[in-house]
């Protein structure tokens, strides 16, 4: 099973790519197979309508393999990055019966919540299942050590959770998918 | 497998009451056991915040047996009616990992997707999951025959993809659960 | 000008209510004319969709009569309470081009920002103008001294800022209505 | 007064960019300054944390001289195309106090009018008045002669209604800010 870990900002000095090396860190000691596909990797000099540019192609590929994924984004503005939104407008039926979990980044207080929810919208559009949890990361600037690691340590946990929704869907759905 | 029609509207005149018939009349040719669950019959004086009320166990009972949701609601000013959420807002754990269907219902042109649209993030909220499909009845006041069948007759085949998409998740769901 | 603060919950227990006469005890400070609406004193058996009862009535007097409101609402499950949409939705054109300013309260860490975001749109459906600025309550049930002051002084502070623009919206807008 | 056409999307084989120019077109007829703004002319290679780029301050500059925008844009899977999310995130206080009028365009029945509520949200955090009123293109393919001219004729009236609001908004914020 392959679940990989979206980054979606492209922004220069984004400080979301913190919190997507530690979710993909966390994710990677479940077991499962995982990676981190950055947006910076996937731009597009305008979104592709015919979905044939080799950028788009190499999205679709990873989209289709994955079981699921987990999506890391940054708030502007209290919606999605513009880059993000162009990434995953490159395909649509390869994402159909596929659980999304989503975690949210900001400078304040929210940690993404209303990009969040305007993401869940995205995601059920999609026909993904987005999951019921979510994981905040609020003042990212002061939320990580030099090594990495989250300062508040409840993080862990709150990911363990997310973690163990979003897999419990991929396998029911995949079971399902392929009966 | 049961799972029943919500009714969305408790308010004199309503026109969703049409499109809850019909919906229910289409449902019911698929096998699966249902009810229309009408929110005129679970109103509270008050929400109650404990959910001991008598109202709150009848509602929790009869989610609690189900597999999955129709809701069939009105728009109110882009906004879904009160009296749905407060009858929603009586059980919570009891919708987790089930799916939920929604029809959309309105006098204007939009057939209630606004309305969709948040019930779609309370959805997500509960835990439960909103189908990427839904089915819009604009124009209510002129959508049907005395006969209670539609006058465009592309309804059933758009109920039935919607039924489809809901019986999918539901028996998958209901495996993975029972597993 | 006559400014009133909407209480929107009618839930027993309800902790929002601490957040509403704070605000309202902040908002008088700006000798501003104002009081306190509580939803449950606007309830009605079912919605009322003439508008012809006693209950509507009353309501769309205080609405007519505001040149603005704030709102004091707790988030559940994500959404807004059902007894404050269906105060809200008795009136209609008696709310076009008033301002409001939305406070959210809730248990948790997000201070009902997904709620607050929700009634932004209501508030665009009525043709008010929501205003950017917003109040939250998060842990509102550890956020207010026995005196029924903040314990975070910074509260008076946001709250000032709210009100500021609150109130140039109503004076622009009034003059503006008027002319 | 100057107020600008955003044409929200720079997919090749666009759409909404006959919407645009119909909506430009009518606008003029108020003798209000305008001209259509193409995100395809703000495209930037990542989105521009210092707003210091040549492009950022191009939008910035006509974002400041505005005294309000209308917003054309075509609805992808149910959200705003990223491109018009990456040039309106260019500038932020720039916006404030302003209203925006949505214009929203889509292939299917719906007319865009998820997207319009999702930019309704950002309009909110830009601090903008996001007008009650909007304008929907559904079928867009469909929804034009090939002198530019729409096939429904009632779309000059809803424009006209849009634009009187538009308007009213404009100069009574406009005066205000400059008392």
């Amino acid at each position: 099973m392959y679940i990989p870990v979206i980054l979606g900002t492209a922004r220069e000095g984004r400080q979301s790519e913190k919190a997507a090396r530690y979710v993909l860190t966390e994710f990677q000691k479940t077991g499962t197979e995982t990676e981190l596909l950055d947006v910076r990797d996937y731009r597009l000099p305008a979104t592709d309508a015919s979905g044939e540019s080799e950028t788009a192609q190499r999205w679709i590929e990873k989209i289709t393999k994955a079981s699921g994924y987990i999506i890391v984004s940054p708030e502007y503005n209290r919606g999605y990055p513009g880059e993000l939104k162009m990434a995953l407008d490159m395909a649509y039926s390869e994402y159909a019966r596929k659980p999304v979990g989503i975690c949210g980044v900001s400078s304040g207080a929210m940690g993404g919540a209303r990009a969040v929810e305007q993401l869940r919208l995205l995601a059920v559009a999609f026909g993904m299942v987005p999951l019921q949890q979510a994981l905040y990361f609020p003042n990212i600037q002061d939320a990580f050590l030099e090594s990495g690691e989250t300062k508040d340590k409840e993080y862990a946990k709150r990911a363990q959770k997310l973690f163990e929704e979003l897999l419990w869907y991929a396998e029911a759905l995949k079971k399902a998918r392929t009966a």
